[in-house]
């Protein structure tokens, strides 16, 4: 379908990071992946000689492979799709994996047409330590000898020896083989090990669908491994609501989702570490970001706040935490630290989006945006920043709709209506099973520009339309397409689903602008983050009047932002005193309590609001 | 016995508190309880009218029931022994069980004519908390508003809120109730509670074959419950340094004593709680003193240093811990403090008597020592302090002794020879089951006196000495008294295990005294510790040389100095610094490699040693 639209650019997504580029057919993957601000190792300059941008290509035509290619790549490599960044043209819309291998340091992301790069500055330092020989009469106490040594070989004054570290000291070297390796955070001494070994980070995005962990390495802020599962508490309610009203009801469901959260964590550490072929042991720092009410379910923190107005959280600022008390299973004496959170329903990964795109310091008039069953929207203008939080509901990830699914392989992911006739593009690229939010998307918006839809979501006739007043459906895929198996389809219900969904997003955006008085042709920049909002096609979400009616090269998806900004803020403290300021400066806005709010929402509803 | 020696004074053993006066029989047993500084609750000036100073007398004749007693406890109390201090005169021995209600405040024990008390500065300050009302539009974050709240209200500075003081808030009063108590411990909130809920502190004297526990009021130092049970440990080695060795082998069993230990301590914990009538969750501080290898092993440091010379501990600083980092259940984020160590053999335990009895400030020249299967000894002389420990083995405890046992009903614990025939008292006054320490060293004593035994040791011929060389015995209680049962006697073997273990004692006296080129007439004061010392027969020992050859109003029995050591170190900061600086100031001495010490312990075995 994409080729039909261009015959030169072509859509590339970048895996498991949610980055999405656009790219004409003459380009690299390498130079497409530098647009997005993916940093691959590439030391030949393109010439296929050091064979370091190894990439695999998961569906999608490419470019053939090349002699420089067949020479560095196995046979098994290239059976299972792996090529060079640099020797390799996308021919259509691609999915890559890109193997932690090849990236270089942290990802940059592109905003504003700036790089946000990071200088690397651990919380956690490793200091090598002499230890006096073994056959002095009295060495003195361990712990104070360890401490004295710190102090005389590196001029660092730690009062403090983390228990857990001393306990496993039994299991470090004897003395006798004179060094030590001490890792310090402040002033305190949190893990002892051999010298050297690896200082690693911990980042986590706990969000209510799905966790993302990155595993780092402190000393260079290269990213070793990443990996993304299920939150295995969606099993005992998609919504967080219905979550949070369990845990606050009964202290066993609490402790149950705490033990969850913490169980999906302490794997993805594992798995994280066995890919980097590392030990737990040696990640030494950890930081935390999600919505606040997934923070207070991890902590076990009281809930009943969250689900009252004003929906204070319990704790707004960033939390330094043993990560023992929270149960993950890292080196004996490490941290944990969760950013702040500004809300009740504008939590931390918000706060982490903001850090890692970087547009809260920025000059101009920028609308940022986090999609997902709750969608957080802040506008930054004049150095101010005010947030929301909309209930946009699961509509997007495919709940709550007839045929919708997850955006999972045989997912309808992009659609278009030409004469009586549905094109579709599938994920993987095999038969149609379902529908995903950004086919959901396509489908009102097509439908609506066809005329089968009204602005107030009515589906009128269509030779593809069938069934009466509220039970109309439009038939996408019938069930001859399908071999006998129920039509995929998309129901009267379906576009209300969509247009309450939608109207929340676009109402959280319209009392922003109201609340500050600035003209929705104002904004110069609209940045979107999250896997949905990466793969989300512009001109459907505009048409349908979920975004505002701007020019598309003003909107910018940025992929896993906050999995990125908890990158940043495990590698530099600076990142961290960044996220505590930005958020103390964030103008929370109650959306329900704002004037004008139901009227706003009524409108927004409406499908093409605005243009 | 003693009415034999004394027709006038009497002694009276108060307990739990291991303290003996030594009383007039004209003086009440509220005047002897003054005399060693238990200081009991009298308001009525001994008018017998206020009925606060009931005590419970457990063996010994005492003078009859006033008509005031008659009045003011029950017919079951009077059944049960007990009776008003101030009315009650002792016309013997007497054992008497001191209840904590009948205590004013923390004990004070009476050392060089001075009475240590202390005064009461708490490591923990309760501070009530108003909370704004639950109407205001947004009350702000909890935490931060709790923080804000001990700023404005009590201008306390804050920065942390322990995450499990915070976890516990969804149990705390609803802010609609208006106030809410926070437990501040330095910068960090380490509880809340309602308000007012009481401030309980617990210390706890890990010793390596009992555990003493002591439940305090931190609002006023008052002792509410005290309690003592076996270390359970000792199932698995009575000496302490075949339990280090095995935990260091094998980590299940350093895990296993580490949790025997927590099990017996959270047992003794929950068995105050109930004395008092109140609950483990309002425990906020707690103090643990104990030998360095009880230290290291409740605490799983490493131990292999402290099983090879020079014996240094991982530890000898004191340490802050989180209880649940232990593995001890009370508040949730309250802090254990341990005494500092001193060296491998010199643990916070005997810091702890030092603490207690004053003496390491004194002018004077003191010997202090607590008697235990180690037995540390210090010298203060010139404001200078020095330690050593000595290995005096187990046979006071009653181990290793044919017919040895512990302090406990139906042990010897006094005895003397008069011609051909043994006088005793058992404790408890029933019949004899076995000897225990005190009354092996009278026994050991009285041969000596008698000629049984010359100063080598050997055993000589007696009508009551039966069979030969190393096979001989001297019969305590024969089999015909006993109506059958094995005869109680003292064998040469038994009398080999007294002259290895006061042999000990005194060679660690010798060399101190001998290190600072001190005469031994120069000592001004012994002071002795711990409740087998405090039970000891003084002229026996003398006799015997295993203390010096001074008159016995040189030497005081201080009872548990170590519990009230830690008791004085819960309750005061200012003794906690004390307890670090006495620590620093001590030198130690390790005997073994001392100039002299084979030749000293050699004749420091020999019975009469010095008289």
């Amino acid at each position: 379908m994409n080729e039909r639209r261009s015959a030169v650019t072509h859509e590339i997504d970048f895996e498991p990071l949610a980055l999405r580029a656009r790219c004409p057919e003459d380009q690299s993957l390498l130079e497409a992946a530098r647009q997005v601000g993916l940093d691959l190792v590439s030391i030949c300059g393109s010439q296929g000689t050091c064979h370091r941008c190894k990439l695999q290509v998961l569906t999608g035509r490419v470019s053939p492979v090349t002699p420089s290619e067949q020479q560095s790549l196995s046979p098994q490599e290239l059976a299972n799709g792996y090529r060079l960044a640099c020797q390799t043209r996308a021919l259509g819309h691609c999915r890559i994996n890109v193997p932690s291998e090849s990236l270089t340091t942290l990802q940059r992301a592109q905003v504003e047409g700036l790089e946000v790069s990071v200088a690397v500055e651990s919380p956690v330092q490793a200091y090598r330590l002499m230890l006096p020989s073994p056959l002095h009469s009295d060495p003195g106490a361990r712990r104070e000898v360890l401490l004295k040594g710190l102090l005389s070989q590196h001029q660092i004054a730690c009062n403090t020896v983390d228990v857990q570290a001393l306990q496993s000291l039994s299991e470090q070297p004897a003395p006798s083989e004179g060094q030590i390796q001490a890792s310090v955070r402040g002033n305190e001494v949190v893990a002892f090990g051999h010298w050297p070994s690896p200082q690693l980070g911990l980042a986590i995005d706990l969000g209510t669908t799905k966790i993302a962990g990155y595993l780092l390495d402190l000393a260079n802020g290269r990213t070793l491994a990443s990996q993304g599962v299920s939150n295995p508490q969606a099993a005992y309610g998609e919504d967080i609501i219905t979550r949070i009203a369990h845990a606050k009801d009964s202290p066993s469901d609490g402790i149950r989702f705490h033990e969850l959260a913490m169980e999906a964590m302490n794997g993805v550490a594992a798995d994280l570490c066995t890919k980097a072929k590392v030990k737990p042991e040696d990640i030494v720092e950890a930081v935390v970001v999600g919505n606040t009410a997934m923070h207070h379910l991890v902590l076990r923190l009281p809930l009943e706040q969250l689900l009252r107005p004003p929906f204070t959280p319990t704790i707004k600022e960033a939390l330094d935490i043993k990560a023992r008390d929270l149960g993950l299973r890292v080196a004996p004496g490490a941290y944990v630290h969760f950013l702040p959170n500004v809300a009740g329903f504008v939590g931390a990964d918000h706060v982490a989006m903001l850090l890692a795109t970087g547009v809260w310091q920025s000059k101009r008039v920028i609308i940022a945006l986090d999609i997902g069953t709750n969608t957080e929207v802040s506008l930054v203008s004049n150095g101010e920043i005010a947030s929301v939080s909309c209930a946009s509901g699961p509509a997007f990830e495919g709940s709550h709709i007839k045929c919708g699914m997850k955006a999972a392989p045989g997912a309808i992911e992009r659609l278009c209506l030409l004469d009586n006739r549905v094109e579709y593009q599938t994920i993987g690229g095999g038969l149609p099973t379902g529908i995903c939010g950004s086919g959901i998307i396509d489908a009102v918006s097509q439908l609506y520009l066809a005329g089968v839809l009204d602005a107030a979501g009515r589906m009128h006739d269509h030779p593809l339309v069938r069934g009466t007043n509220g039970q109309r459906e439009f038939v996408l895929v019938s069930e001859e397409q399908r071999g006998g198996h129920p039509a995929i389809t998309i129901t009267q219900h379906d576009v209300r689903e969509v247009q309450l969904a939608k109207g929340a997003i676009r109402t959280g955006i319209q009392m922003l602008l109201q609340s500050k008085d600035i003209a929705e042709q104002s904004i110069e920049q609209v940045v979107i983050a999250g896997a949905f909002g990466s793969y989300l096609d512009l001109s459907s979400a505009v048409t349908i009047g979920m975004l505002p009616p701007l020019p598309l090269d003003r909107f910018r998806q940025v992929g896993n932002a906050a999995g990125m900004g908890a990158k940043m803020a495990l590698i530099s403290i600076s990142k961290r005193l960044e996220a505590q300021t930005l958020s103390r400066r964030i103008q929370y806005i109650e959306l329900a309590s704002a004037p004008g709010f139901m009227q706003t929402f009524a409108k927004a509803t409406s499908i093409g609001f605005g243009i």
